[in-house]
């Protein structure tokens, strides 16, 4: 059982340690946070379901009034694991990296942190071999994760040359105050920091884009333009697609009229705060030009790089060595293509 | 074991069966639909958890195409059952009535139908006696059973003479397409339908409000002007609201700034649907002017009226005579009050 | 001819020399800001209808590189006028008042400003009186202004004892980026600070509220729940305000269902920028209940604080001694009233 | 002197009126509606500057009691031009199409009509020379005409061979309240209809493309993934965009960081209604990768189609034979590319 810990229990860190304790051959032992937000409040209110160890000792007070219990302190948690899983906000992982070098264990950081934080930009499926026995990964950010399996799909079927993106983003996740924008799309400098990161995972690829922001917090949706080496028909496209335990084939024509008709989906289906691991590709949406093949996907932003950061810990940690092997061990403990 | 079926598996319908589901002197015998929508092929994909009833045999081969199992027809629900929870759209619940008369059924209809489908206008809380072993109820809608609660509570506490209700009323449920406004506030006549409602049930209270549409998914926020008998002071409005099991006091200092953090902490509490059956009251709200205490309250549109509806069921089959007793049952059941 | 100066050329300083502009017994010397925001540069485009002086003398080279010509800097525009209009952000307007000071001028701030930057806070319908020949005003907020437009004018012809206000805020002006909301309602501490700044400029009158952030950039609308001396009826409310110059009264049914309506009626009126100084009230709104009257107004944010603005000047400078016929002259230079 | 008139006077029907209104070699007869919009009451309160004639006779007693005079029939006013501009609202333009016929007048219809209601598909840059003279003409939509715009351009520099785009849609107008979209982004079947329609304007070029729709009201963005016949660079993009008189070029460093940036910019510039007749197009969104060329554009949807219309009366009348000849004497008259 590889021992598993997560610093910081934000959107993203409360999936991780939710994503962990799935996994049979991982043991959670615990998260840590700073201060009692309303994340460490609910968890509180379950019953303490995972041991909460504290980032911030001077803090202690605040959850002794609240009747939280303190496991320990961070140093503590990071002793007693092989590899945390770093969820803390932009900067703060780089500094954590200090305590983690110092007590010699391995750590994957979230797509927020700089590149430099660690010995390789991770993902899943394109470049797993790489993240093998190495002491730190930094996973692709939630955008790219998600047009990667999408991209890295085609590429392994086909040839890709070249791809340009435009990345329709939520501005916000659900329940962000800190964060938002009202009546009105931004762009940003193109180009997105998206396909540069992904010319980096996937060196042998072309790839431009342009991100605006919208005023949703359910998903982004990204179109591609995808360039074979050859004719890539519709069909050639659904066929692979279709194969991948990580994305989910959905039409318009069956109520799948956009992101939020993923979230209520999800909300359906009883999955834990209507969350969905695996990307959706529309059906109706992907359209032939010349060597050109385009499609669109939604990307769950809070959900879908657990699947990945689950095969950083499988790579990491040299529990399968194989690249097939680890995102299978993955998907198995995830269900993730049980609903093919 | 009261048998229970649903009529229209939608966001009410499916949030009734799941209620029921969880009282365990309740069985649920099925739920009945028209045609093959999302919320369905939810339901297949989880492994057909409720027998699905075909309201629209002429739609069958749709279901057969997809593989999804029928376990007869409405009219066979119906008789199955001692009560119907009638969740289909407006007007519907009102045809489906007379095959309920026919079979000799009981029904509860929810807030859209016509007053006029019932025997009673009903509240588990304010009227619990006046559904007792009656056929038909109806259920107030989501706004007015949220409103009510608090009312009600001041009201049994300290005697309300008076209400102005201002209701920011959140514009389509999360996922709904059919219906939206974008960028723009919405007024509706005055009084609000929801201030006359409850002059229904609570008829020695005056009660007069605005409502005005804005573009939310994630609940209503209702302002009240409440008038009592004598001085009410905030202290005693904490004091009754703590008292009762379906309103959670929450603070803007913890972190619940609005109707958005509410609906992030139920999903990281791990409700179902990120659903919260409690409307939520902000401590920091409660002022007083004169006689005249004001409170803002947060509406979960999609849950708020399972309780009562539960409540219904125990009214309308005798199952409890006392409305303490039979709102203490639903309660239970559904876990309401354990969170203080 | 009164000589007037605005500093801060955003959203409001804008609009103030727009208003000054009109003012046939004013002449807008010029207006300062700090760098070649858009304002400015439309400010150029347009050929420089009004000198621009600079407050930030190290920027000099920015407006040199775009062309735009510079007139002197922000102190020898206060040296030019009799009374400056001061839109800068929040804090600012207190640092400028040495400047203003020290050079013996008079001066107007806006409602972010704190209370003691001003002799008076002001207002030109409910305390002019108490503006005339003092040194320093600070209006009121685009809110409380038009939230006092509408009790003083209750108040003038009935008697108001207590009111309690909902105000469903726009939470950004159009073409805001730097603030926000997405899919959420945010609630402040209550009382609303409009509450307690009515009290302020009408003691007489006990005041609460509750304030509600709304993702929508388009005007406020507020609900009043006002109690008077004596019953007040809606077709009392309705030829009160009826008679005030700065209410338009409009109807659902003629197609004014929201802030948005009102938006677009006044670009369509060819008004410009699609502002309205007037703040609306809708005739369906008005219910009654006790001795209590209800209704609900739009303010339009950006524009509803030019007129009393304009009142301040005639105030501070003695214009007019009388407080209709200081109201009176700015209504008639900006139009107010003609459509009746 | 043309004389014109416009049937329908909404969103688009009062630009286009006011836009023949500027154009010096042009008379506008009237315009013609059927019942007493807003739009209809805001011309009665700017004081009828243009005659309205009515479309539905039953409806006369509406416009009398509100006073708004009525200068005869729709079929008078017919009587009255040498074309009409049709901004009905989809599908009245080909039932009015009939009255044109039988009075043998021209027409030009707005992009919500069938194709078959018109002679020619026309776009004043991109097929001018097919519109002369024809009797009946049918506008590109609003995203179709804002692209055509760029793409054209190109073409006539460089050679363009295919184009995939993603149009990030506004869903509603500013106060629509018959639709909207409240946090939810929505996807239609792809190929969208604006690549289909670039194809039947530019039959040379090979277009595919995804709409998406947004929750905002402001303008749309498209993104444009150009196939050179050759590499085309950003600085031979810019210098063919730079030349043309309806497109700028801006800039997010200058503080155009989206599509209500634009909107508050027009506002600023005193443009009525805030109006802006160009597309802008950003230059940091300009990207290259092989033979592509990305870019993204900002259509406003309100106004963007009234200078092509203008160019449609040149054609359709034969004012001017020649394709540079027309579209200029519209720039002149709009003052379009005087900015730069």
């Amino acid at each position: 059982m590889i021992k598993v810990g997560v610093a910081g229990y934000g959107v993203i860190g409360q999936r991780l340690a939710d994503g962990v304790a799935l996994q049979k051959d991982m043991q959670l032992v615990g998260i840590a946070d700073v201060s009692p937000t309303l994340a460490v409040r609910a968890l509180k209110e379950k019953g303490m379901p995972y041991n909460l160890y504290l980032a911030a000792p001077d803090n202690k007070a605040q959850f002794d009034e609240l009747g939280i219990p303190i496991s320990g302190t961070m140093e503590e948690l990071v002793q007693s694991v092989d590899i945390m899983l770093d969820a803390t906000s932009a900067g703060v992982g780089a500094k954590n990296k200090e305590l983690y070098a110092k007590l010699g264990k391995k750590a994957i950081f979230q797509g927020g942190e700089k590149n430099s934080v660690a010995d390789v930009f991770f993902h899943g499926y394109a470049n797993y071999e790489q993240g093998l026995n190495k002491q730190f990964l930094k996973l692709t950010s939630c955008n790219t994760t998600g047009l990667i399996r999408s991209v890295d799909c085609l590429d392994r079927a086909y040839g890709i040359e070249r791809v340009a993106i435009t990345i329709i983003r939520r501005v916000a996740d659900p329940g962000d105050y800190h964060r938002g924008l009202t009546n009105a799309l931004q762009i940003d400098k193109a180009p997105s920091h998206q396909a540069v990161d992904l010319m980096s995972i996937m060196p042998h690829v072309n790839a431009t884009g342009i991100l605006v922001h919208t005023p949703v917090t359910h998903g982004h949706i990204i179109t591609v333009v995808a360039t074979g080496k050859n004719k890539i028909t519709k069909e050639m496209a659904l066929e692979a697609f279709g194969g991948h335990d990580r994305i989910r084939i959905v039409r318009i024509a069956d109520g799948f009229l956009g992101n939020a008709s993923l979230f209520r989906y999800a909300r359906d289906l009883g999955n834990p705060r209507g969350d969905m691991y695996e990307i959706a590709l529309w059906e109706e949406s992907i359209v032939e030009t010349g060597n050109d093949i385009m499609y669109a996907i939604n990307i769950p932003q809070e959900s879908v790089t657990i699947p990945e950061t689950m095969d950083g810990i499988r790579a990491a940690m040299g529990m399968q060595a194989d690249r097939l092997a680890g995102v299978g061990e993955t998907n198995k403990y995830l269900g993730l293509g049980k609903w093919k």
